[in-house]
């Protein structure tokens, strides 16, 4: 039996992604769609602008859009591509009338009984539910996943933890799928960096700390190292590209290193429909990974990592994911379906 | 009276961007262009491919072209435009034969004897020609200057050399024209980010130490930080991008820090005709420098530094510099005028 | 004496543009800057996001933002980057208060007693002006300029009209900055084409013939040819290249066609600061014009023209020109400055 | 059953389209690849440069590569990525050696005992390699598909051939895959276009009238219209746009048109593995078609049709495909597909 869900704020980038990836889940069955007041009641295809480069499913486009509001929406989990400033009053409502929110928005990562998950990463942190229910007193509850900087990071952290992280160095070239549709407009990014992108650094330097914190049942005791970020929009349709220096307290060998990363897995995530086989994926070619060839791999939702190195103070080496899809609607799906596997729904 | 000068390799980019420079140069007149043997006596506006968005000088483009080799020479000075692995041949010849090569080559930057020059940080290296004529029994001399990527990083490390520098974490996005015109194909770059500059990691990770370091008369010794480059190329034509950290020993200010690079300049350079007003231009917008809207400041001399802000090791900020002015042919000219000046010629 | 204008609509990509070039204008001193009421009251510096690759100039930096309406603005001509909604109803305001309006608007274009002018092509056109007064009771007067895509068309076939023209097929390259600067998103136009450009294909079809048209004294005949056009949007920032098919008459020789235009011009625009020293350029390279390569020549003034070849019904050719100078800022300034030198102001 | 099959030039872009495309074809198995006489002998995942966004089929890593010629590969069907010049060559070599050579290169193209098919279009021509047998006593035969830009303009002409087609214009913007992967350097094409594509005017002036032609058995009669095309390369990965003019000598109605382009449909390619479900897409909306976003329709077989409007003469409209699919691999293996089908291989 296939669960019912819904997407708030489908029409724009990250909510496109969405609808893409749940059109032919084999667990969730895509029933409401949501979009402003405005938008509310007309046929999904005749509001959107669709832009992917794959078709509108036709099932979706005669799907009558909701007004984002829980009572109107019919649905078990609901995925949110709402801007922060939004989420932040919508979520708690679906929340309390109990629906499982599955996030995208950055409103309630820092929460400290809100779990902020990467399910290959963090997979236990989701005993943060039951903390947030009995705080909140909610029927539902909010899971949240990291910005889309933070999750190639993470991500890519991960196998680093057992060698001692000291702190953190990252350059980021990110794609401009990651600031919406109409976020950067041609005439700025056309031949050009535009070495800036609006609170990205703040979250890069704070969210991978609470991922890769331990969680004791009760509270996420955060990872002890610093990040410094600097944060560049390149002209790149989809995937960040990550430079990352990890300095770490031991002294590992680059085939440790690399094999840290090439074996790294989780058995939390298996039988997951959006888990790729492998989260990470080594390239050893001296030129990759390279967003326009490498951002597609393991249907988007593999991080890819090359250019490994020792430096003087530990490893330096380049990541990349795809933002929307691993580092937005593919992670809050991956979000729920662990969710789905963990409490037997 | 003006001198002579020659362009050593002088169909490329570089040497393109040489004769645009010199074209209406006040102190040199530009009496020689050399390219490969097969070019050899036809006319310059025949064989160059001319790429710049200025039209080819009309002077220029009758000028026959020469073959690469001293006798065929008529000039004081010639400014080499080649690669590497011919200049390491090519170069002793013309400085044996009594010219001035002002090289933007990197087979001589490392060797003990040899100047490598960024006029506004350490002019007084210069003073390593005396040494080199005497150990090499040379008429003439080699002169050279820092790879692109290095010259924008290592201009905006100088004024922050006062506040003790222990190390450096560099990442740049750099440029197509950095590779010379066939250097990138559009089908490798266009939509992506290849994180992998072939021998560029290196240089950026040695020559900064030179050029930062002390002359005691007889020779250089290196400033003591070490750096760690991580190199990209991105869709950008010109202009380098650079997210620099500096660990500092001090603890400065924010804006000691900014003033630091506003406050920055240096009295030998000047009166140079292509030394630019300000070597150093701050920008308080959060959102720049950006190569497209400010590789041209000061002509393309001027390194637009911004971002600047503390991290707890230090200071990090964006550097960004026109790699084929200020970092190839602009760098070259201004070791030239300089020399010139110091021993009017 | 150097008389003071004002540009109406200060803000945006055109508005910019018409700054940049009033700057240092020998006949013109750039009093007056409106824009929206939300603006009015405050800086330039402060209000706009200034987006040229050369800086905003000091003094205007300082200037106070007018609301665009007649009593509050202190200038003899006007130059309106509005956009035609609003143009509709201020300029004739403006007109009706005495100023000279030199617009960039559409709104105007067709009326039977506005000139649509190009002083290459038309000076004549410009006697309108007196109908328009009689006409409208106005102390000043409207003078347009085309659409950005008409001008380099419609300037590169008045040198054929001696060869008859019967029709005229064309199809165009767009550069995003006719779009203002957030008319095209990133995401819509990286490694892609947008075949569509509102109201384009309608203004390339139907305002070429007036500018080509006869005056008699009283009003424009329409030059008898029929225009379809297919207008087309990709990913460059400036220069818009067109893609020409001219069915003649006449089956003049290729060294005819290529004589017509490399000897075109006009005494009218003798001594007009903005006017080019050449209006077309040809090139004889097969690979020219370039938007990137050419855009810039007569400072930006100038078309483009190459790749003249015969075909069964008439001559085919490339026409690139600068579409936010030439067909935008500089075609309105450049039909005032030919307004003072009719008018002896 | 499975035939062998090989490729010809298996290294280059279209090389590697056609590896994609043949990895898990259901008809063929990929037998053989070859390369320069440099390359034999290793595997093919060692010298390749393998550049698309697909992953190298691990299978066909392995390959050795063998040189080019028809005594070294074990195959029955051989695919041509040649360029022209060495096919000219190496093809009738094959040919004469009873392979059934699927050539995209232009060499044979316009032979009169050679097909130059498209499936869709003229399926009876294949009728063409008996009299090519007969006449040059070959064992095999070659079979030719159309330039990448004819296909997309010569699929669209079909349905359009009974309203009697008098002439066409067609201005290209082409994608830098259609030159090969080192074909358009960066610095060339970014912030540009350029107006010439070499001998690609003169094949669009030609192939068409053939592919349209009629073929009574014994030659091929050509469709009797002029086509004048003017080619340009813009900065797109994949999939040329083209504007296209048909003048006619009918005068159909608008929704005439449109049913003729939505309902071709042909009975001789049913059941071949790559022809797609339709060969052309209808898109009503006023900016469709896009190069990224519908090159991949169809598999990349499809191509995409939209803005249908009348003008003057005829109709004009935007057509669109994939350059090196349906322009290129997919064209080959298409012939090839309705080869075995007719002749029950």
């Amino acid at each position: 039996m296939r669960m019912k869900v819904g997407v708030l704020g489908a029409t724009g980038a990250v909510g496109q992604r969405f609808i893409q990836l749940l059109a032919e889940h084999p667990w969730f069955e895509l029933a409401a769609l949501t979009a402003s007041e405005r938008s509310a009641g007309k046929k999904y295809g005749e509001i959107a602008k669709w832009r992917l480069d794959v078709p509108l499913p036709d099932k979706v486009k005669d799907l009558k859009v909701l007004p984002t509001s829980p009572e109107k929406v019919d649905a078990d989990i609901v995925f949110s591509a709402l801007p922060a400033s939004i989420a932040k009053d919508v979520e708690p409502e679906f929340a309390k009338a109990g629906f499982v929110v599955a996030s995208n928005a950055s409103a309630y990562r820092m929460e400290s009984d809100v779990p902020l998950m990467i399910p290959e990463v963090n997979p236990d942190h989701l005993g943060l539910v039951e903390v947030q229910k009995k705080n909140r007193h909610w029927d539902g509850c909010i899971i949240t996943n990291p910005n889309c900087s933070v999750i190639a990071m993470a991500l890519s952290l991960k196998p680093l933890m057992k060698f001692g992280i000291k702190g953190v160095h990252v350059a980021t070239m990110q794609a401009v799928s990651g600031a919406g549709y109409e976020g950067v407009s041609s005439m700025a990014i056309l031949d050009n960096v535009i070495p800036y992108i609006a609170k990205e650094e703040e979250k890069m330097e704070i969210e991978a700390q609470k991922i890769l914190g331990e969680f004791d049942g009760a509270k996420v005791k955060n990872a002890d190292f610093a990040v410094s970020a600097s944060c560049n929009r390149v002209p790149v349709i989809d995937g960040h590209t990550e430079a990352i220096w990890a300095s770490l307290c031991d002294n590992p060998s680059l085939s440790e290193v690399r094999d840290a990363f090439a074996k790294f897995k989780c058995d939390e995530v298996k039988g997951l429909p959006t888990a790729p086989e492998k989260a990470i994926i080594v390239h050893d070619a001296e030129d990759r990974p390279q967003p326009r060839l490498d951002r597609n791999a393991g249907k988007g939702m593999s991080v890819s990592v090359g250019r490994i190195m020792e430096y003087a103070d530990g490893v330096k080496y380049i990541a990349m994911g795809h933002n929307t899809i691993r580092g937005a609607a593919g992670a809050s799906i991956l979000n729920a379906e662990l969710f789905c596997k963990t409490y037997k729904r």
